[in-house]
């Protein structure tokens, strides 16, 4: 058994900004050694999410559609109110979506569906560079 | 310390079919000989989610009568104009649900409250064979 | 490797009762003597969820008229009529949000963002004691 911590570094757009690193972590799961075990993608900060989707342009639309009417980037805040960002909504969408998912790795493979892809969401109001931790722990 | 990873194949109905899925886990426990540890439920496909809910029909009516007002199957979806297959509003509930869950086990048991089921939700608009992945990590 | 499992009561005021257990979490890491690996926080009990946000009052109320807006207290649930404990919409919401998440545990530090909060949401309609379980798998 062996923990693999890993970094990545993202440069997003912000504003519903949906980025597939589906890749970049199966390069991370080869080059632990680890064949079998659970594979955590997290997300440092508060005004981000991680999540699976298609990686298909139309359905991230959609889904960037749907936050925008859930949780509204034009209403007021309080958060912003006290501390004059902006990025009320930001933090709602992210504190709704979660900062990590688990995958098992089943046999050298992350055990994803054909048509879904991980994603980092970037839901803050300006373009961040994003440190991602994927963590490996298995044998 | 061992890493132990069970299949769970499930017969859905689509359309916001909600699963208990608690008995099948707690046997895939028993047989794993494993104490303590973490035990991560993940369901690949982009077209589902995992959760834990009180597995009561009322409440069980209430959480889809709840994903449909807020990610209508009537809508627009940019994903179904490209696709043709009219599950945009499948995608997208997925999506702000997620794919996974992680559980601690501890003594042997599933740390769940007393009324607290893990439930596959299967928002897709057609009946699918579900796989879902259990996998656990412990000693 | 080692799985160790702490336990956290909490009481709470319900009615999304939003409440910092980062501290807490950190002492338990302490206390592990882990210093890499997964670290699961989970409650037990299905009206009540685990999330990160800025721990800031602004914000969070934000998030709790969110979630009124989205699943509102007085609406009719049909959890409500079969149960009589008018607790409906504490459900939906707990389903929604979830009621785990991991956090990678890197070199002795949890890998939170500076302004990144570990909270419970108690989204129940009356004060609880609340447990809430963290697992450490890790070296």
């Amino acid at each position: 058994m062996a923990v693999k911590t890993f970094d990545l570094h993202i440069n997003t757009k912000g504003f519903c900004d949906v980025i597939d690193i589906t890749l970049k972590i199966s390069k991370f799961v080869q080059d632990s050694n680890i064949r079998d075990g659970i594979v955590v993608v997290f997300v440092p900060g508060s005004t981000a999410g991680i999540t699976t989707i298609e990686y298909e342009s139309g359905v991230l639309n959609d889904l960037c559609r749907v936050m925008e009417k859930l949780v509204p980037s034009s209403e007021r805040y309080e958060h912003n109110l006290r501390w004059g960002d902006g990025n009320g909504f930001s933090h709602v969408r992210a504190s709704l979506m979660g900062p990590s998912i688990s995958i098992p790795l089943v046999n050298g493979s992350l055990s994803l569906g054909t048509w879904q892809q991980v994603v980092l969401c970037d839901f803050d109001n300006r373009g961040r560079t994003r440190r991602i931790i994927v963590q490996i722990v298995g044998e």
